[in-house]
């Protein structure tokens, strides 16, 4: 099997850096190529980075020269780990060029021909990747994933949404400070304290999991039918976003039924081997005060999503508990794991 | 004007520190009591008490001897520090033995005949004493406020309420350790984390509002008719409990209406000249990212609840932020609020 | 007794609001000017300004209108509360200019005709004024209070340098993100962690308090001859720096001396009715597990400094523990402070 | 090779839980035995626990049936994670009645034929086993690992106490909570918060270096000759104590000198294949701001201890600080260490 040949756009950043560092031993994936900023392009990797995560800069990457984020450099695939602005013209350029670009940014996921991916959810909208590069003339392609909050609310959804259909759903989430990036968010600001804002999230929980959860429909994405509503709080926690869910389903179920529907799904992407799959993506931790992010969050080494507390609410029907990792499972670890869903079923290695 | 001689049963828990602190220098009420486990009984309270709150122990109160929570002790007043368990039985008793006792306790709230009072949102139903006095054939009688986390929830509804109507609410707090007393939260479970569940908080939150908003139909209480949903988180926050709550109102309204309710509330208390009074017990605090426990929390001195972040609800209408101190406004500052509250309306000075 | 009218040069840093928050209501000044950056001049303060601190902007300042950071503002005094960049030229041309300028920028500090004062310590060094007016040709002058970590470590140590002399001392702080600034330390950073590395604040806790305890000898400062040696670490906490103290005496005293020196310790200044000036600068409180910066760090309003923890060191002979509040004490209050001083003892009023 | 049975006493404890933890999939430990006390004794692992690491119950460890603390359970060596009071009576059972005792508590530690032992400090002084053994007729023994801030201090200071000697050395700690085991410190003594005591710590980290740094005579232990003080703080950190620690050396020496020290130190015991020790135990991060907690504390996964910062202190020589995984490295992890010490040089397998 031939190994193939990746890059991280934005490589310095904070998501830039779980990119490179859930790459290091990657058993399909290597990386060879990191962008930067024209500040530090040329820099070696291990000398321009401030690295942020434990320990220090992975071995295998400290000698790896920082390329501009410009098409040229050498691989087939491209991560991107950039910021919105950036992304937005960067990405399309990559695509065009003919890499397969997997992003992590917000620019493009609601995009009509672009796929919004969660690989245990709706990996069939791999499927629009064609139509894209049609319309548009690409080589290459944009596949991206969904934001940090949405991915794990989606999730929780899906198997009951296949089940008994999900009329309506509010949540709140409880957001950890490393979804804001570096410096991200001031320690004045969030310490010992808990801030009902964060630009743009609101926004992008109410919106994309309808796409995750709608259906491609050979020239575009029909968004699921369900009311949803998100209030989004930033908490002083360092890893794992926690969401406080209430949901009216489309018909009356038991508590059994919708254990059962979580403990019983098996995405059928869990089949293809790919190497960064949790075993189970959904787990029921059923104890009286679960999940939590300090206890929970490295679930499947952070690639899966843990539940807890439901219970019937007086308004919508159930209410529950659900946290993911915002910058494993929720973006450098999706993406990735989009990449390797793209190659076990459609180009092959 | 004649001082009331007043007691604080529990005195050297954190909810009865904060009554012996907010009582230094009271106006009306003079603290000639404080009552400890058998253990203290005895005891001077300023070495017997570990001082949990800033600084050292008040001055005043560091020579007054610790007596046995009993009946006997000299004084008109008590206010209940006591855990639940201890309060089932000792707040009759001092009833029964001629006391006025405001508690904070939530053995006794839900009680047919017990008056469950916010100044700002119930003073009418301070009536329901007499009935309680006549049932039980006492002297004396309790008065209780309620959960640190219902206060602010019900003040938030209430001028909605009366304009309105409220017909649904769904509220997730995030909690304040100091509302789990002392020990309380061991700090490994929380620091860094969010613990989704308080025991027995999600049952008071979704039924004491209903009381609170409700009717003294003379011989009983008419709870008001509002389905309520409450999903219960501790924080790592010192101090002051954030509410997001979305709402469904009896009609539609603009957004500006509602902002109005909230903005031209003056509780007919406040004419009362009580000295535990907020000048404005609710503030809307138009900014993006407010409210905050680390900054809003002093609000009116603790005595006042922020709000903000007013915006439609996709699926009930209308959702916001709430703040409230959890042991001042949410604790032994409503408590001492009542008996002021009592004193100005019921028996005189 | 004529008003006297101040500005604050940078008034919307943390440093800025800290001193307009404490401005706020001063018997003697009256906050006329405030002054911002070239992007903010021009506007009102109440909208320009993010407010960092507790609640909101205070009233009595919303309708300032930012100057520009230049001479020609209509007041006598300004605090100047600039990072240094700005502070090492703008200071000069405000003194320059005529303004009584009351740093606590760290530019001119060890400048040898500028006095360094806290006014516990040194309201001696005060005449440096008339030289450094002398020297450089100002109608004004330039007056400086020291670094956060160093006020509280040169106030422990004063009364003991008095009484026994001090020979070496070593200090490891613990200090609070608040000194930082805004947006100051990344939580990413921080939280749950701490940096035991703050650029450039042990040079001058090693410096600052050898001018603090030295002399001014008419034409030049005097250094204090002890030896320093610091240790700085940041923590997760808001306000507050905790000193971790040993020290050599030049005479073996007992534990009850050390005590009484800092017990009876009264410095002049307090006789002089200064209207931010504590009670008692130092206390010690006497149980085994303070000072905390929690419970603490608001000792006479921020402006005492609390110690503990007294006993017998192995290698120097004694340890302690001190507390300061760094944005009271610390800068802002210790500012204000230089200038009732002054004017209480040097301009009259 | 054989596999040993080995036991974990007071396994339900947060030192026994990290025991439990570590031993999962030991190559040559299988954990036969975990005991609790009256209460747990006869129950389920997995149900009488409540896990406060990370994750869930180890499944290997869910269906062992908790045995009283006492002899007569199946296994060749217990590890002892009880406090201390239950410890000084409970090892030396267990030692008279044949077991190895690898403890972590506190009790024995300084008993003048019990050894205390980092393997990669003094493995030598496993030798006064059989002195213990002699003297008390037992046909098990004690060992004993030091506290979790004696570990890396001792360390730090090993080598260098080798290559130039060391006369004196200071140091101040900022220690992590889970040191304080479960339920600890209570979340509102220490969030937002330093506390400048830990009882009994200051003693320790006081005595056990010397006994460590110093030398088993064959009947007894001869102290190192090294002055030391401590000042134990507790921080707001989930897990590593860092370090604070200046120095004075026995001549006087080059800065590379002591990182050559340092880095060129490969203790002996690494060349034994025991499966826990650290490929390097001692790593210098040579970055401005490091070590810190957060992000080095999983350095040879917590068997690591990571310094950094050295420079020269102008009171003893020089300073620098230094970290360690409290529970890990701290704690169970170098008692399994001494275990596989024992079982390579001394028992073999």
């Amino acid at each position: 099997m031939r190994r193939i040949r990746v890059g991280v756009l934005g490589a310095t950043g904070t998501v830039g850096q779980r990119f490179v560092q859930m790459l290091d031993g990657h058993p399909w994936f290597e990386l060879a190529v990191v962008t930067g900023s024209e500040r530090t392009a040329g820099r070696c990797y291990g000398e321009a980075v401030t690295w942020h995560l434990g320990g220090d800069v992975p071995e295998y990457a400290r000698g790896l020269t920082l390329s501009p984020t410009e098409p040229g450099v050498d691989c087939e695939v491209v991560f991107s780990a950039l910021p919105s602005e950036s992304a937005s013209e960067a990405e399309p350029a990559f695509a065009a060029a003919g890499y397969r670009v997997f992003s992590n940014a917000s620019s493009h996921r609601m995009d009509p021909d672009v796929p919004l991916v969660v690989p245990y959810v709706n990996p069939e909208h791999l499927a629009a990747v064609e139509e894209q590069r049609k319309r548009r003339g690409w080589p290459g392609f944009i596949l991206t994933n969904p934001n940090c909050s949405s991915i794990p609310f989606a999730m929780a959804l899906k198997p009951l949404h296949e089940r008994f259909g999900v009329r309506r759903a509010s949540v709140v989430t409880m957001q950890a400070i490393s979804g804001a990036g570096y410096p991200g968010v001031p320690s004045y600001d969030i310490m010992g304290n808990v801030v009902p804002y964060i630009p743009g999230e609101e926004e992008k929980v109410e919106s994309e999991p309808l796409k995750l959860l709608g259906e491609w429909r050979g020239s575009g994405f029909e968004l699921a039918d369900i009311g949803l509503s998100a209030q989004c709080h930033r908490v002083p926690v360092r890893e794992g976003h926690l969401l406080a869910v209430s949901m009216e389903l489309a018909r009356e179920v038991a508590r059994e039924q919708i254990l059962a529907a979580w403990g019983e799904w098996r995405p059928r992407v869990l089949g293809l081997g790919l190497p960064s799959a949790a075993e189970r993506p959904l787990v029921y931790r059923d104890r009286p005060d679960r999940p939590q992010p300090a206890k929970d969050v490295w679930e499947s080494g952070g690639m899966g999503e843990v539940l807890g507390r439901l219970r019937p609410c007086p308004l919508l029907g159930w209410k529950f508990n659900a946290l993911g990792h915002n910058t494993v499972l929720g973006a450098a670890g999706c993406s990735i794991l989009n990449a390797e869903l793209y190659f076990a079923t459609t180009e092959g290695r």
